[in-house]
């Protein structure tokens, strides 16, 4: 199996680097990093970015560092879903892994780095935990069973009535609003979508098919966005994660 | 072969390690990064950044995506050149790789992911087609030869007569700003850099060589550089990309 | 060996992806990426980045750019210590590689790429001869000893008498202001730590136990840490790197 990284801690500081170190003297499966730019401390955004990235990594242990709780009493969760491996801190990071998948509390102290920190599991626990795993050591080894892991206090999207409502979960570096409506669930014609001030009721098939000003458009994942066409939505638009939206039929 | 990315996706947003995630399920051929971070939607910095980086990559599939046109009637081309395969949309990014080459235009749906969406061809097309690449697939099953691809509205430097003229084509992050006038052609004993309101005369062999001041230095792709020793030139001299400059004899 | 690289270059210029590109076509050992955001010309940030790696990362090729003197007389020098090499300007980089080393001034432009450049050593000299490392060269082919190498102009704590002084070394993404004090060497029950116009009197075992307020913590290297919880205490409190503290009994 393959090891994906994803953290908070950047790439200006050493601490991606010492993780890699950890991992590469201990095992030869491949280091691949999906992101260490997730903004410090935000679980929410580990957790969609994760969310949206599993689907394509089939075979895969996905390394979770983003973790403002190291070194006080929450957990560290290993969880397997078929062939994939997810560990994170227990704090509301794999809230979005859905299906049939079964945790332990990784508390095998075995496994971890002998003399370890209370301030960088990342290195002293996650590393070679996550090496190990790599190397084929069974979930079960690692700890006892949890019956449940802790979740994200996040509202989903209501679909029932004349509106929908939802939230914008995501701002990317285009400035597309992604929300987390499913286009699939839309059933008005003719869409109207508010958002703060804004009533946006063109839609395109495209970013670059639209004319001037926002529309709404199906992103990659399914969902809803808000975009401009070779702008940026979300400054031009003041919009901003967090913001509640909803979707009715066009008055 | 192995695979080269460049891309405007940036790593904040979950797009690159989803293409990853594509091309390491589908080969065993070692993914590169050349760079994520192109300025949004600007084609010209892609151009530029890949005729830097193609000399020294031989044996290569470079994967370019920089795609405002995503979805529209825009082509995707796959380009072999020698022992290299280029993939790109088909909106200038290739303007600058020279040589004996042939594209096709990339068609064949069996090479894409099913259900595609209109947004994400970096996972949808892209990827796959990458990935056939790497695994042997031949251009000609990709699709149509195309006998021309789109070209940028760039103006080559001029070199004939008392002043050669060129444009500032990049800014690094030392300040150092990098023109399209090779140095090999320059034939004046006593060269003057005029741009803006500032004329340099001062050359250096080596950024640290030089006293106070700007001066102009033959750059390591053998364009002449306007810079500083240990500052930021284009910050001091309030020097930008696309800046129009002129090179004569010192008066 | 596997090849571990640390440069100032960014990854938005193409120096990394042209440097990767000479290692990848010379030899097939593994390239790491430890990071390339040192600020421009800060060999004292890259000095500080290294010495926190290198443990952990065992036989491996260091490969280190940080060179505001390239081109100039400044020497290239090629490091062995037990089973790890490094490779670096002369400029002080390697201050902070302790025990028993021996190293070459690197000369021998059989190595270099032929009609280099006096810009872009990373490319002409450090990738080529770093890739005939990974392959075996050995270090005496590359130039004759040197009995010394530059050093940092750095003042190491001192922890004699009543107050032990230091320096803020590194300020991380979350804030943490990183000194060079041991936190091992520390014999005051309790701890006053001076900064500035700052007193801080708690302190905490992990980031997220202490209450509200900047606290004083043992980070992952062992040293003493400035912080606060789920709070840049860096930018609260106004600390910069350089930044001199002072460590002595709570009155």
């Amino acid at each position: 199996m393959r090891l994906a990284l994803l953290t908070d801690f950047g790439t200006v500081d050493p601490y991606v680097a010492v993780m890699k170190g950890v991992l590469a003297s201990r095992t030869d499966a491949a280091i691949h990093d999906l992101t260490h730019e997730i903004p410090a401390f935000d679980v929410f955004a580990a957790a969609w970015f994760l969310a949206t990235v599993v689907p394509w990594w089939p075979q895969t242990i996905f390394v979770c560092v983003v973790d403002p709780g190291v070194g006080t009493a929450r957990k560290i969760v290993a969880m397997e879903r078929g062939e994939e491996r997810f560990l994170a801190p227990d704090n509301g990071l794999l809230t979005m892994i859905g299906g049939a998948w079964r945790a332990v509390s990784v508390e095998n102290e075995a496994y971890f780095l002998p003399h370890g920190s209370a301030t960088f599991h990342g290195r002293d626990r996650f590393a070679p935990v996550a090496a190990a795993l790599a190397n084929g050591t069974p979930l079960d080894e690692l700890g006892p069973p949890m019956a449940a892991i802790v979740r994200l206090d996040y509202e989903p999207p209501s679909y029932g009535g004349a509106i929908m409502r939802g939230t914008i979960v995501s701002v990317d570096r285009f400035g597309n609003c992604i929300t987390d409506i499913e286009a699939a669930r839309i059933t008005f014609p003719r869409l109207a979508l508010h958002v703060g001030e804004h009533v946006i009721t063109h839609s395109s098939r495209a970013y670059g098919e639209a004319g001037k000003g926002a529309f709404v458009i199906t992103g990659s994942t399914g969902h809803l966005e808000i975009s401009m066409a070779n702008a940026n939505a979300a400054q031009l638009l003041r919009l901003r994660r967090g913001d509640r939206i909803e979707v009715g039929e066009k008055e």
